[in-house]
């Protein structure tokens, strides 16, 4: 037996739970709602494909990291719709705690290595975490726009309310997808808002 | 509107479909059939954190953008057991057919690029593709140990066909890997084959 490898299986064994996080976004067919398994996977791919976009220089590859473990934390807190409403502190406490224990399964140097990493997301400051924010908050709305509105509906989500909680985040790392963006959003409110 | 933006969107919408194809495993709670889309993002984190143990070496960050899209063809073909019967020749033609029409929805230097490292993998040669197989391959074993056996017995699943078919594969690329998990599939097949 390889004690390191038994804890690097421990943690991606952890990790499987987050195929059982489900989020408040259907997949696109509508058959499911996505779970953040397979929602990490897609904003991985949506980074690779759209990384001539960020505003500023990014290491892509260190993007792409990022996102695949940005949102391990919700096997143990779930996951937030962007439009609930929430004790922004106590969520950040419990976070905080779900990375200490889940990264904390990896051997110490990958528990480190890992935990500034995710630390560097949720900070969102340097060029990589914000490009990867934008790619975060872009998908939800690329896929509601394909499926006419998705979701929208159901949480009455406004024009205003995109702008507010997601357009000027996309806007901050990948300005040009937010411009695209934009008009096929003005079309769908003024069709159905 | 920006064209190359549009064409970029709709792969990556089109991506979703993968969540919605099943493989023959369950995620390891058992609630589900596992998608190609939660496996996808699983076994990029397989690579990002197994890494060590390739047999040669590997470029990390190739091999996560691999197995990002390794899996895409499947929207068209579905998932094939790794146990089933199959016509192999016929099988390849599908899914370079698939290969064609999905990467193509891409801006051509893109097309060509994702096409490119998805032939790669397929070919199974160069170093990159080789530990990207592996860990392909490992993920399933992994989870069917940590369930007990998991699809085992569903599968007539014997100690022998795991090393035929799962064995070599993992230990061309990490043979560590494969050294650790035979001692736990003995014990398993020991206890309950
Ligand atoms: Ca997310």
């Amino acid at each position: 037996m390889n004690d390191r490898l038994s804890a690097q299986l421990a943690f991606l064994t952890e990790a499987d739970k987050l195929k059982s996080v489900y989020r408040a976004t259907n997949v696109l067919d509508g058959h499911r709602k996505e779970d953040s398994g397979s929602h990490s996977w897609h904003i991985a791919l949506y980074a690779m494909i759209l990384s001539e976009h960020a505003k500023t220089n990014i290491n892509i590859d260190r993007v792409i990291r990022m996102l695949l473990i940005h949102d391990l934390v919700e096997i143990d807190v779930g996951d937030s719709p962007i439009h609930g409403d929430h004790d922004i502190a106590a969520m950040e406490a419990a976070e905080s705690a779900a990375a200490d224990r889940i990264f904390g399964l990896l051997p110490s140097d990958q528990a480190s290595a890992m935990r500034t990493l995710w630390d560097e997301f949720e900070a969102a400051e340097s060029d990589d975490a914000v490009f990867a924010k934008s790619i975060d908050r872009v998908q939800p709305v690329v896929g509601n726009l394909e499926t006419n509105g998705g979701t929208w509906p159901e949480y009455n989500v406004t024009k205003q309310q995109l702008e507010d909680r997601v357009g000027w985040k996309v806007a901050k790392g990948a300005p040009a997808i937010w411009d695209h963006l934009k008009t096929r959003i003005a079309k769908w409110f003024s069709e159905n808002g």
